[in-house]
């Protein structure tokens, strides 16, 4: 009812009277006025005036099913979107719902987490309407050994979008973390269950840092595309961008399940090559030079010794050497 | 109540009074003849006689857990046990207890599925007292791509129990089922919840066909003990001896996740090598001979054009020219 007098007040681009509207939907005008207080509730400024009757002014930055989906152009992913005001976390209830069954491309998206989850079992700050918090269920059918190739396809993807919608020199750390200006904008958290045969789901999980403006002081490499941009982004605009992004993509891998089709464009996004970088495994460091990823996500480094290694992700820390770039 | 009294006649070995029963344990004689119901409706063989008092006969072929624990010599692997008569699959109850924060090592055991899963979604007959239907918890800190080596462990631990408790020539068909005489005794459907940088648990399922004397015939590369064995086997006996080889190899694999230490002991079980076999892939057959398995726990195999490659489970199904093996 709420979506369908937004519907009618989107399309109209003016004023429409509450008679016209209760007329087009067929329901009293005292509906109607119900449905337009929601919205209001919801952020929606609507001006209502007795002769000339109701105007959408301005649509809030918000991240509702609707909004996402109001210029959304994707086959599959994001055309099933389950919203919360306010959620513990967008992977645990994404999880749930592949459990239940829910199909490839259902997308769950929060204002609000009240426990995010980073990598590591970490902690993820994901406070009210200012960022991204989204997790996307995937059923490819690839081996589980693979899953982790996924992740990079996405960081690639949102590396993109954050370039092409703020103009920032965006750049991803490898593996998955997209950052601007040495900070970290983007974190991405893929879990997945598995047979030993087959994946039976992937959640892919992404929280991006938008319009906050100030971080605890624990997070000195975190930042917002608002604090490194001077401006406010919508958030829904985002989303929908990365996903016709990322469906691309994510098409062409099921494909061809390896990273030869997107390795170009990922070295040349990728912040991690041609310099020197921290490696960390159980407390120990060791300097080495990164030189590029291989086509199944691994990093490719020269040590001082000149000997050659791929590091798989998850099983090293990647710093840079005076700073987490 | 009824685990102590079971205790005190185990240990008597012979005539024991109720009133002695009851002095022991510290409750009425009609609570331990309560309790002695109960047993011999679980299928303990208990004389019981007004002169002499009580007597165990006959332990019953079952897998409660009083039953596994009792001559269980492990540090951790099968210390908690979650016995069901009868279930839907133990895979999903472990997985629901995993869920929910089990720990390391616990097993669940059922005397029927009602729904067993095998790998790749079909149907696992497992009818009621006739074979092993488990499931073990493991937390490993390792990375999902390694999670499919400790299935090709628990099977070569698997085919060594076999061996030892029958004195029948069990082999490993790679990458884990148990096979006797050319027919299948023994699969193991492993699934895990990962994020990229660790498993959070994995679920190790394991079938054994053990007493049953019929399948159906939609199976005819089936067989059990018994059948191959002309005998009853001890399911709980099979149970221990499994979980302490297990538990060994697992320890020395979690120091060095990879297959070097076993390597030599699984080819020499695996009945898939030395011979020419076909890789069926996509539903195209290729002929090649199988010549040994990798660290990984892939399998390594010579094509008629003398090039080599190593084949991944999951990807390739094998089967021999002739048959199952």
């Amino acid at each position: 009812m709420k979506e369908k007098v937004l519907a009618f007040l989107k399309e109209k681009d003016g004023y429409c009277s509450g008679e016209e509207i209760s007329h087009k939907i067929g329901v009293t005008r005292a509906a109607i006025w119900k449905a337009i207080k929601k919205l209001q509730a919801d952020g929606y400024e609507i001006e209502s005036s007795t002769k000339k009757g109701y105007k959408l002014l301005l649509a809030p930055n918000i991240v509702t099913s609707s909004e996402v989906k109001e210029h959304l152009r994707t086959e599959c992913l994001g055309q099933m979107i389950h919203y919360e005001k306010e959620i513990d976390s967008t992977n645990n209830k994404a999880k749930e719902l592949a459990r239940e069954g829910a199909e490839e491309g259902l997308l769950v998206v929060a204002d609000k987490q009240t426990n995010g989850k980073g990598r590591l079992g970490r902690n993820w700050e994901s406070p009210e309407g200012t960022g991204i918090w989204m997790s996307l269920i995937l059923r490819p059918k690839i081996l589980p050994q693979y899953a982790s190739q996924i992740t990079l396809v996405a960081g690639l993807c949102m590396c993109e979008t954050l370039k092409a919608m703020t103009g920032l020199e965006a750049s991803i750390k490898w593996p998955n973390d997209v950052v601007i200006n040495g900070k970290k904008i983007c974190g991405i958290l893929t879990e997945m269950s598995a047979e030993m045969e087959g994946v039976n789901y992937i959640i892919l999980g992404i929280g991006v840092n938008v319009n906050m403006t100030v971080f605890p002081e624990e997070l000195p490499y975190a930042s917002s595309l608002a604090l490194e941009g001077g401006m406010e982004y919508s958030r829904k605009a985002i989303i929908d961008d990365f996903l016709e992004r990322f469906e691309k993509e994510y098409n062409s891998y099921k494909q061809t399940p390896n990273l030869a089709g997107i390795k170009e464009r990922y070295e040349q996004n990728c912040i991690t090559l041609h310099k020197k970088v921290k490696l960390i495994k159980n407390a120990e460091e060791i300097i080495a030079e990164a030189i590029g990823i291989t086509t199944d996500g691994a990093l490719k480094v020269r040590y001082e010794d000149d000997t050659i290694e791929d590091i798989v992700s998850g099983e090293v820390s990647v710093r840079g050497l005076y700073g987490y770039v």
